[in-house]
């Protein structure tokens, strides 16, 4: 039924080996010049518990920049055989440098992700992300061969040959950027193919950040299952959580990393359930273990037990990036709460603004709403009832009740480029 | 000294290991559809010197396409992990795939084949073609890893991020494509470094047919020992053979394929040291063995030994494909043996043109060729003189005196596209 049975494996049990490797982990990365000044002063028999984990300090983007490029390795250089960078176009780059047994440890976690989502040997994955120095397509590829399943390595673009790799060869699972998905199911149509009638029945499309309306959107047009993933190249790359046929959050792999959620702010854990930055901590690499990285992240840990058995705690998808987060009357509040909340409200069109004021002395959320044509109604009573009603949504999410303003379509306008969904006023005059 | 004591075998004890892999290679070939009636007649029992493999049939690309995609399988599909497909955008693709134990003696293969030509573990290695279905690529990450060179898997495209990362990680070995060596010679040079001052001192330049002159350009302007490789997607991709640091040659890895060299026209194998077809079997192949493949490329076996001491045999560099052969009484001849001459004469210019014609009953080769400006001269007596020579040169190469007739610089009309260099008028009125 697993991959691995240590998907399952008892909650305490687990936490034990967590602690164990910890212990490892704390060892192996003071050989690193990096972590042997900065854990100099650790007693590794002070860990007893995984909680034990926050005695440690954190490392940042701006750590790996700074040591650059070797700064972290645990092992002489010949001992290594991948190399993962950064493109470092603006800036320092960063590198994740692997030793073969890492590229093993990766290969099996990520052909333990795919199974968990009902990949098996008998199928024929297609991967359709470019390969190179981004993580996700060697990642994606070597996890694939790991399972067993026929792995065509088809890169990206080429819609043509992609579909007819995928006939030919009765492709049943894809590896797909989400924003391609879309595009993709169409060119399939147009080449005269019912989307129905083709062999895949998974898709893989953790590759970049979407939510759960782009998910089902993507399910309902490909006639496909759609399992969300999460990872990042300072962990090695996809495969650090994964989700289970439930489709209910990701699996977060615990025997081979510690995570937290802490407040941004505080660096202090966050309440069970609650929203924050996700910090991860290599307890399986050999060659550059990380410490309490701080991925900038948001998400949250799922509470309660998945239905599929595994007891490797799930996390949400990621809900952005930390670096996004308002404070407001103290508390954190972060644009993809909003704007979920709001896509959540069949009444709420395509658009919307979130403004910082300060009102006298205190901070206000103003939120521009557009609303769809047909619910933008000339009875006042239902437009207030719906105001009331976003008003009363958002503070369900956020814990502070915004003053909310109806808008017409099109009525905000659109940025180039990237869309901007907050403008902090408060050092304006208003 | 080598990576595998296999390389230099006693060539007796090597040659009885082809027999008895061979014989391993008719019973598992004839586990498939295809082999399992061509084959049906064959007793293995009869072959007891690798000279008997001509007791079986050839296999061309035609079967390959017509085979399309899982007649030549030995095993159930559930058993492969890996498929690259020629793009097939005319006509049926081929496809080849690969069991775990194919991808493996796959990655043995390239890793002896780098390491023949001085790549060593300490080594780190940027793989700067394209992934992908492509077998180059991930043939050579394969290989590379396998060896344990540090393995950047940078891709094809921007030059920028390529030359920081090699200056960034020392890179000494780089997998790049010869056509693509030269303008990044110069695009290294406008950035502002030194070639001489680059961290590199190895270039894997074997992924298109290139001239012994280009490999030296290509040293010369880089600064860097360029070797050559052989390899076909139907013979698993790169790593069927490869120079040695003598550059003499391609090691041709005899205890993994049986190769012979055939006239195209006749099948029958030719006089050791002369020019024809290279016809492959492969005998370490798992889930989609070859018998007897018409590879279409045109070389030769390299007579005498090695200075490096391995006892397989030595390939020439391609000399074009055997569509390409001209026969003209009766002698075959090579478009690539006439360039080859024309361009080792230091007063032959850009561009030739090869006319086949009829005169009387008997047909006639005739030879444009334009001589560079300095060496065009009023002399009368001094070009007939060069004329003679080119007329000398190209008679000890191709058996035949042709007509040599000298022009000037561009006067030979350019082709748009691929250079026409052959055309035969013997049809028509002359």
């Amino acid at each position: 039924m697993y991959y691995d049975p240590v998907e399952a494996m008892d909650r305490a049990a687990l936490e034990e080996l967590q602690v164990e490797r910890l212990k490892e982990t704390i060892a192996n990365a003071r050989k690193s010049p990096f972590y042997g000044a900065r854990l100099a002063g650790v007693n590794p028999e002070d860990f007893k518990t995984p909680a034990d984990i926050t005695k440690l300090p954190f490392t940042t983007k701006d750590d790996l920049r700074s040591q650059y490029p070797h700064g972290l390795l645990t092992r002489p250089l010949d001992d290594f055989v991948r190399l993962h960078a950064s493109s470092g176009t603006t800036g320092t780059p960063t590198a994740v440098f692997y030793t073969q047994k890492d590229l093993d440890t990766w290969a099996d976690l990520m052909a333990r992700s795919m199974h968990c989502c009902g990949c098996r040997k008998s199928d024929v994955c297609q991967n359709m992300s470019g390969y190179g120095l981004f993580t996700g397509g060697l990642g994606i590829h070597y996890g694939a061969e790991r399972l067993g399943m026929l792995t065509i390595p088809a890169g990206a673009g080429n819609t043509k040959r992609q579909i007819k790799l995928i006939r030919d060869h009765n492709v049943s699972v894809l590896h797909i950027i989400p924003s391609f998905a879309l595009y993709f199911a169409q060119k399939v149509e147009e080449a005269g193919y019912n989307v129905k009638e083709m062999p895949w029945r998974i898709a893989l499309i953790g590759a970049e950040p979407h939510t759960e309306e782009a998910r089902r959107k993507i399910e309902e047009m490909m006639h496909i299952k759609a399992y969300n993933s999460y990872g990042l190249s300072e962990m090695n790359g996809p495969g650090v959580a994964f989700e289970c046929v439930e489709q209910k959050g990701m699996h977060l792999w615990e025997d081979a990393y510690i995570a937290e959620i802490i407040n941004p702010d505080t660096g202090e854990h966050v309440a069970e359930g609650e929203i924050g930055e996700l910090v991860m901590t290599t307890i399986l690499r050999d060659g550059m273990p990380i410490i309490r990285y701080r991925t900038r992240d948001l998400t949250r840990f799922i509470p309660g037990q998945c239905g599929c058995g595994r007891t490797h705690r799930r996390i949400d998808r990621i809900a952005g990036r930390a670096d996004d987060m308002m404070i407001l009357k103290g508390v954190n509040i972060y644009p993809m709460q909003i704007e979920q909340t709001l896509m959540a409200m069949p009444e709420v069109g395509q658009n919307y603004l979130i403004e910082l004021v300060r009102e006298g002395v205190s901070d206000q959320m103003r939120v521009k709403v557009e609303i769809k044509d047909e619910f933008f109604v000339e009875d006042m009573r239902a437009l207030q009832g719906l105001q009331k009603q976003i008003a009363k949504n958002l503070c369900n999410e956020i814990l502070i009740t915004p003053r909310v303003e109806l808008c017409q379509s099109d009525s905000i306008p659109k940025a180039e480029g990237k869309a901007v969904r907050v403008v902090d006023r408060r050092g304006e005059e208003d």
